[in-house]
């Protein structure tokens, strides 16, 4: 299963038989059942999580008790509240599994002894993060310049397998549009 | 001049005055006025700038010529189109001056020589890309989850310095309201 683990880094740094059993290491499996949270608002964030298999909702819930998706996560995709895993605050987010899922647990000390103890991971994780900020920075745009039935398209051509996966409401949720207005625009 | 981007990595890495001099010899330093553009749509992007003084704002275009701002930059901010920058691809997004401004540059090579010649610096790039993500996907939040008047109050609380730099016509297109919804707004 950590096998999964090593394709992914390696389609950004190749590695060793060596290094990657030092990278296994920092890394636990965990699994969870559909429904079930991974994290919890008011949690520890205790790991970065690695998707080997199922699919994840990161949610934002408002004031008024409104859920939002903030993302979706499936296989090959990182997913915590990263803002509580990178200060080690309580989460304001919570993740949970729309799917079975198996995941690859990474504490915050273990992603701090592999950026430091191999160069070549924190050269991964700075991919990572540059990638994923260009990827808010580019729905950022899309909502500047979009209407909601463009956002819709371009979430179905950017993410064309996790479309067929996840139920429309939340799809609605995650474009900031009501149920009534997504069928509007998949019908 | 560089004094102030070694303050600047000081406060995530610690440095030596040696490895500040092997910092130093990967950045120049360019001078703009207000109102000249740094990068323009196709441009080919060859830097990433630091902000030594001044005031910028990175805007998309849409198709039918409206421009949307996207980020503004000021003092000890980081600013480039960087998707066309990290894929060397022609630039989708222009950088205007807003005021007179003086910017360190670092090309990617030079970015990517820093990387592998000091392990500090990449912790250091791993540090601003992983908020830069959770900037984003602060952002991203509040979209979701505020109406244009709480996005602006919140906004001025985040940044009050620059709000009072950048004209009532930019903050509006920073959040993608008309200029007469600000007016109200900020009434």
């Amino acid at each position: 299963m950590h096998e999964k683990l090593r394709q992914h880094i390696e389609k950004i740094v190749p590695l060793t038989d060596d290094e990657f059993a030092f990278i296994s290491t920092h890394f636990t499996t965990k699994k969870f059942k559909k429904h079930q949270f991974m994290i919890q608002e008011g949690d520890t964030v205790r790991y970065s999580y690695f998707v080997i298999s199922g699919l994840l909702k990161l949610v934002h819930t408002d004031k008024g008790g409104k859920p939002h998706i903030v993302s979706f996560a499936m296989e090959d995709w990182w997913e915590s509240d990263y803002y509580a895993f990178f200060t080690q605050t309580e989460a304001t987010l919570s993740l949970e599994c729309l799917e079975d899922t198996e995941v690859l647990c990474c504490t915050l000390e273990d992603y701090n002894k592999l950026c430091n103890g191999l160069q070549k991971m924190q050269r991964f994780f700075l991919e990572k993060a540059n990638f994923g900020f260009l990827g808010s920075q580019r729905r950022i745009i899309s909502w500047l310049t979009s209407n909601s039935k463009e956002r819709y398209e371009q979430l179905i051509k950017q993410y064309p397998s996790l479309m067929q996966r996840v139920p429309k409401s939340l799809i609605a949720s995650y474009l900031g549009v009501s149920r009534e207005t997504l069928s509007r625009l998949s019908a």
